[in-house]
């Protein structure tokens, strides 16, 4: 969607889309996501979720494992996701 | 640059220019700010100041004063911002 100085900047869209029990991202770089419409769930690692609505944000640190537990299945969830360059 | 679901997502390139002492940005909206090259200072309205390196990030809630108290003279600063949606 747009690449600059190293930072890649996303748009996702989900409707009930979530990442299997078990199955994790584990990513070389930081990540910060935006929630901008709908509603999700992060999960990590350690057992620990986050539910996420509409302004809600997260930054997830490099090889944070995470996975995307839950989208709401009604209505198009949408996500702004920055990669930011590696330091 | 890019609009999404109510956030916007500018790139800033800057070399040497910094806001007044006394001079903040107050607004309505959270912003994250990532640098991807350069180096500057923000400056907060409590006299804190953070220094920012590539791949540094911030995020500044709504109605936190802040300044760029500095920008590197000798070289480019691009900034990436995200300006969130209102709540």
């Amino acid at each position: 969607m747009l690449a600059a100085g190293g930072a890649r900047v996303v748009r996702i869209a989900s409707r009930g889309q979530a990442d299997p029990p078990g199955q994790w991202y584990d990513q070389a770089e930081a990540e910060f996501v935006l929630l901008l419409a709908g509603a999700a769930r992060l999960g990590f690692v350690d057992g620990t979720e986050r539910d996420l609505a509409p302004g809600d944000w997260a930054v997830i640190p490099a090889h944070c494992r995470h996975r995307v537990a839950w989208t709401d299945p009604a209505r198009e969830t949408l996500w702004l996701a920055v990669h930011m360059p590696p330091a």
